[in-house]
């Protein structure tokens, strides 16, 4: 079969997969049977991790488990060159957290939890006054001597947009935020959650500190929890204005208990595995998404289910026949906390040649665009893909493929990518927080992604060396 | 003005309220300022409320400072009478609580909530079997040396309706399902939450045990966690059924702990405010909620809604000019914990005597339904409510009026009650839970709440005595 014949073929499987009328394929019944048996292989890989496992934070047990999980799964799912490649990284992880705003109004306990790589508080924990800014730019401003000894609050809710391009912006409370506080000589701080929803759960994630600041207590309130603090806070400054010898006493006081520890350096991993291709010239694709999640939540949305749709759509292929290419797969370790398996990846393998790079790491809802960075050779490959894609609802946009945090030192590096783009209005609902679990994903819409990854990956793997490298 | 022009005038206040044109009373200037200041007087009261208070467990410190807040509050707000009637009461409070799926599968944490009155398993936890039960029934039904020993799991998720009946049928598994499961010889029971929503925060809830029966610990998982320990068990079934040796091992065990503590008889109070009316001889209507709230969340949807509806509308009554009957606000305390406050105020007022009672406790969505139990003196004015409600997208439904827990000792003692009945589609999503939070109130549907109370107390509060005893 020629590479156009065999990508109709895939797309009439995977229209099948979407629930749409089966197309009668006479010559190819066994691969029609196993497609259909296996379409909801997506939907099966996040169950089975996520239920067995659960949450799989880098370089703990539960990932090793998750690893040991991993490759006998791919094993029995056909997958060939199935290993472990394993890397050392230092480690973090949470201890006891509690946080309660302690006057001038009644004791309330707040919802919070600690920021990887935060500093501990120790068992007795600190109590402060509250200096509130609305925006991290806000605290990159204030003076030294505004923020020295407190407890710094950053205020700005994170709003949903469909390409989660708010995370950048927003992010920064987070990503940079303590790290300024420190050097400002904060007490600590507690930022409002980077996310949308308004549950009492709060948004975790990695923040970083330079070398030669030393790391400060740094912790997520949830939405409603910061809001109440905002009210607070208001109420407290509207006091001390109207009172004016009484204004001290009207400080927004907060007590704070965090208990992370640093266990050194620690042993996480890589799971690679194989479709093989029938051209053993030809360079490789690579598809890959992340093994690990953060601890509060099973990590059904970030990112079971990348691995859930790579891993189905590559089954697909390889059901249909051998492709040109080799497809390999990535699951990696450790990305949340510092991608470090992604890097472990580069060190290994970045002098390989790679054809193409795509990665799958934003939850579980609907492939709505397509973007690209392809060499000049590629054109028509990308219009190929494009109008396969188009029926499943997937727009072409005009940015370039950025690649994915996984495979984000070989797209540096001149690997061409292809970004398949999910909807990420509730992403961020549920992304670093207990909520992300099975019941998030949306069956329908994850078979939506692997339909289209496998149409696309059909098309670049049996693509010619004229078109990619 | 006469009864009928004090209610049309005080529609036309409503209608303003609710965003409505503008009725030109020229004859009323000041009423319409100050109902049009007032609007939004319900908002302030549950913003207040959870804002400076917080969680209100009854009987606790904090439940003292709320009602120190209310009294402050009502009789700012121009109320007369206001006065804490105090009472004794059994207390039981929250302590540490953990719980974790140990095996076949790794090992994972659970997001659980002690249920009222659960017994200690003291400090080092209880390890066991899970015994799996679909349902309330199914547990009833059990033989004790099913049960023996083990930690009881009842099913049964909780589906939302409109008017919020499935509670009792489901709430079953928490009300009394600890006390089956103790007399049965279990070692503890968790179940999953009485709720309807899908977030990692339990529904807590009081359970009893009989005299004479040994509490055992009880708790609620959420939705989420128990649909994780129903995947679980569905597995270690699985396995058991297949490997004919290692059957007992694949038993799926939990380990717990819950370390709340009875404080023996604590103090908690009713709070008692009224607007006067104009006859002394006229019996007082009254309107009732409950001050008190789960420790969890801070309480707005239950019932800091409830005190902030019967209030504004109240106040909307006095600001149109003094009434005929007495209106007398009873926020109770003490109410989820057993409805010590009702009991109290009854005991105290019982044998007063009482025109009718109304209770608002059921969130701050919309009203849309009113039923009535009144004498037969009372049809003409039943209709009058009807038809008064009407305009607001309350409808006249067909079964007898409950009244609700704080007043159910009066109603059930002959009072007359009428039942303003909410939209409870999304109540049990919140009930009980730390989601129980300001940002979850709808001020649109608040307000339309008030407006319905505000034209039907004016219409009771007017009422002859041939109408209403």
């Amino acid at each position: 079969m020629n590479i156009i014949g065999r990508t109709a073929c895939i797309a009439a499987l995977s229209a099948t997969a979407l629930g749409g009328p089966a197309v009668a394929i006479a010559s190819e019944p066994t691969a029609v049977e196993l497609a259909q048996r296996s379409q909801e292989l997506a939907w099966w890989i996040v169950e089975d991790l996520t239920t067995e496992i659960g949450p799989r934070q880098a370089a703990t047990e539960a990932e090793a488990a998750a690893r040991r999980w991993a490759v006998g799964r791919l094993k029995e799912m056909g997958f060939q060159n199935v290993r472990e490649e394993s890397f050392k990284m230092p480690t973090w992880v949470r201890g006891d957290e509690q946080a309660s705003l302690i006057g001038p109004f009644h004791p309330q306990k707040l919802a919070i939890a600690a920021l990887g790589n935060s500093a501990s508080t120790g068992p007795k924990g600190v109590e402060g006054d509250i200096v509130y800014f609305d925006s991290f730019d806000a605290l990159q401003a204030a003076a030294d001597q505004a923020v020295k000894g407190k407890i710094v609050f950053i205020d700005h809710k994170m709003q949903p947009t469909q390409d989660g391009s708010g995370y950048g912006y927003y992010g920064r409370g987070r990503f940079t935020g303590p790290n300024v506080a420190a050097k400002k000589g904060a007490m600590a701080i507690v930022i409002r959650s980077i996310g949308t929803d308004d549950h009492r759960n709060p948004h975790t994630g990695v923040t970083n500190f330079e070398a030669g600041v030393k790391p400060i207590p740094a912790a997520a309130l949830s939405n409603p929890d910061a809001d109440q603090l905002v009210r607070q806070w208001k109420r407290a400054q509207a006091t001390r204005a109207a009172g004016s010898n009484s204004g001290a006493s009207a400080a927004l006081k907060m007590k704070l208990l965090l208990t992370p520890r640093n266990l050194g350096q620690q042993t996480s991993g890589n799971v690679i595995a194989e479709v093989p291709g029938s051209d053993p010239a030809a360079s490789p694709i690579i598809i890959a998404c992340h093994l690990d999640s953060w601890d509060l939540g099973t990590g059904a949305i970030d990112d079971a289910a990348g691995c859930g749709i790579i891993t189905a759509a590559a089954k697909h292929v390889m059901i249909a026949g051998q492709p040109r290419r080799t497809i390999r797969l990535l699951w990696a370790g450790a990305e949340e906390v510092g991608v470090f398996g992604g890097k472990a990846y580069f060190d290994a393998h970045g002098k390989e040649k790679h054809a193409v790079a795509l990665e799958s790491d934003f939850g579980a809802d609907r492939i709505w665009r397509v973007d690209f960075k392809l060499p000049e050779s590629a054109k028509a490959l990308a219009d190929r893909i494009a109008a396969a894609v188009m029926p499943f609802g997937v727009v072409r946009g005009k940015q370039p493929a950025g690649g994915g945090a996984d495979i984000g030192a070989l797209v540096q590096a001149g690997v061409p990518a292809i970004d398949l783009a999910q909807d990420g209005t509730r992403y961020f609902d549920l992304h670093h927080t207990s909520d992300d679990t099975l019941d998030k994903v949306d069956a329908v819409q994850l078979r939506q992604n692997v339909v289209v990854w496998t149409a696309v990956l059909a098309i670049l793997a049996n693509s010619s060396d004229d078109e990619l490298p």
